[in-house]
């Protein structure tokens, strides 16, 4: 955060998204501020959240926000003490109503910017905390194998596996799970439905637990019986070559664009370029979405300590679709997959008949 | 709209939110524009969402967003054709990215304010719709009335009231699940946590239904035994009271801190006025927290139609709390509660004891 108070030439980053005061400060809320100064932190809140925060913040300093000592007080008294007085504030997260009332705060510059890349490199308790939340993810779908029947909708199955992640220790999702089976697996974010999975159908699961505020993202396709599509087969080979040829890609030093050329080369190579519609991956954390993209259009240098997805897929409309996702930590020995979950190809039916 | 319109002295509303966006167009998500005008909706987004918002916008007009064809692209031009040059945009929820974004269209005049009041007055299909949500978690409350036991720990409860919310239909969750047992009740907002209930515990859960985009948000505190603090079933007493007292002065015409007053009058005149910290209530749909708010400071007048929850607490640290929320309809003939769920003092051993 130093670095970034350096480069922006400021004197403070004020924070008022949750994900950047939680990163901080242990503040997962959306009141309170939280300002990053070159050599401390000041975490302000009212009376609801001041003795957790002083419990969490031993080395930080902890302020009461109240009818006398509000967010201009507090700025004007820091101004005047300790020469504060160019202040970086978060130019996406912030709302219009919000950055109104910054501005009116008299005799403070301040600089619209984005912080988020304080969050790029992951430190070891928030990679321990990412694995978690990927074995979670990881058992939850295990167990989903044993569960899904033909004949259950996709709403059933997402509620099933909404419960186990929760039972395996999750606080929630990471976001809205995607089921999507038969044709509907042609739509790459489409919600679980009433839809009844049948016996010839593929599904894609699209899902991820979090855990103490930390997400994983993670994605499958199988198939139902061994009566399947066998285009839809020939496509589940492509991905997951696709998907093992990108991660054996990452390496600290790589750019991000590179990464996805490497998926996207080989979908296109297959025949399916056209039908691989959107990015290769994204970063996670305490967001679900995080930058850098492996995107055509990200050249960020990978760096170990990142953690990204890994999530190519093929979409072809009244046929159905494939998508297979990891998450990736970047080390200096290249990619470590935490989400284990088995990624073979799959037939559902094969369970029960024992062949 | 036409009014807000009028009474803003504009010609169009810029819808960004996802909330408002809906409302007015069927466009659940964060992609896409609509624009109001004194005669039309025009529905703006890409291919992902075209052909399903042109199904459900038969009356209203849907252009598609692409490269050659933005939002500056359509803005220009219907200024040119429509002469729309003065519009509103959403204060409280665009970001101040997107507020640069609106500000480097030329030749418009941009106008701050909060459109949210379009969505005050509930339509015949709105009610229905929170009815159900509101249904769907009163179910799920009986059903957790049987399964809770001394020894569970308030995550476990927190999952199977998901489950059995989603298994009766909803969507997802309103908002995080409170649960708190024991001296955590005196936590207005605590989230479940991994407390083991105990058998002198009383329980409050603050839970709700998400049910096609709209919310249900309802509040119960039972006791686990009879083996409980004598002042708790006191303060129950009398946030009941309080509450049954604040729904039957709700019409029509009346103030809402006129009805947060009633709940408030009679708590102090009980004793615990300074243990009541929070507002009587809120409005609820298609958000959980809408305006008006029952509170001494909101002085709008309820009209038929608005729905709003009402929540009296009581919040002794080191002792614990009660609170009691139900959503009510403001019809012409008074308040219609619309949350059905009992809320005679409970005790969750007598069901096993059968005394």
């Amino acid at each position: 955060m130093k670095e970034l108070i350096e480069e922006l030439e400021v004197d403070a980053l004020l924070l008022l998204s949750r994900q950047n005061k939680y990163y901080c400060a242990s503040l997962y809320s959306g009141s309170g501020y939280v300002l990053v100064t070159k050599d401390k932190i000041v975490v302000m809140v009212d009376g609801r959240y001041y003795q957790q925060m002083k419990e969490a913040n031993k080395h930080n300093e902890v302020v009461l926000l109240d009818a006398n000592h509000s967010l201009p007080f507090y700025l004007q008294k820091w101004k005047k003490e300790n020469n504060i007085k160019k202040i970086v504030f978060e130019k996406s997260t912030i709302s219009y109503s919000e950055y109104e009332m910054l501005m009116s705060i008299q005799d403070i510059t301040w600089v619209a910017a984005d912080v988020d890349k304080i969050r790029q490199i992951k430190t070891k308790d928030e990679i321990a905390t990412i694995q978690k939340a990927g074995d979670i993810a990881s058992q939850a779908y295990q167990h989903i194998l044993q569960f899904i029947k033909v004949g259950m909708s996709e709403k059933e199955v997402e509620n099933e596996l909404l419960y186990q992640m929760r039972k395996l220790g999750a606080d929630k999702e990471s976001f809205d799970t995607v089921i999507v089976s038969g044709e509907r697996g042609a739509l790459p974010h489409g919600k679980a439905s009433d839809k009844i999975i049948e016996a010839t159908d593929f599904v894609t699961i699209d899902f991820g637990a979090r855990y103490k505020e930390y997400c994983s993202d993670i994605t499958r396709t199988f198939a139902m019986t061994n009566n399947y599509n066998q285009e839809l087969k020939r496509i589940y080979d492509i991905v997951l070559t696709a998907q093992q040829k990108a991660i054996n890609a990452i390496q600290p030093g790589m750019k991000c664009s590179q990464i996805d050329k490497v998926a996207r080369d080989y979908i296109e190579k297959n025949g399916y370029g056209s039908y691989f519609t959107h990015n290769l991956g994204h970063s996670i954390g305490i967001d679900c979405h995080e930058n850098p993209r492996l995107s055509p259009q990200d050249d960020t240098v990978l760096q170990v300590g990142m953690i990204v997805t890994v999530e190519p897929g093929v979409y072809v409309e009244g046929l159905g679709g494939v998508r297979i996702e990891d998450d990736v930590l970047v080390s200096k020995n290249g990619a470590v997959v935490l989400t284990s979950a088995p990624k073979e190809f799959h037939v559902i039916g094969d369970d029960e008949n024992g062949s």
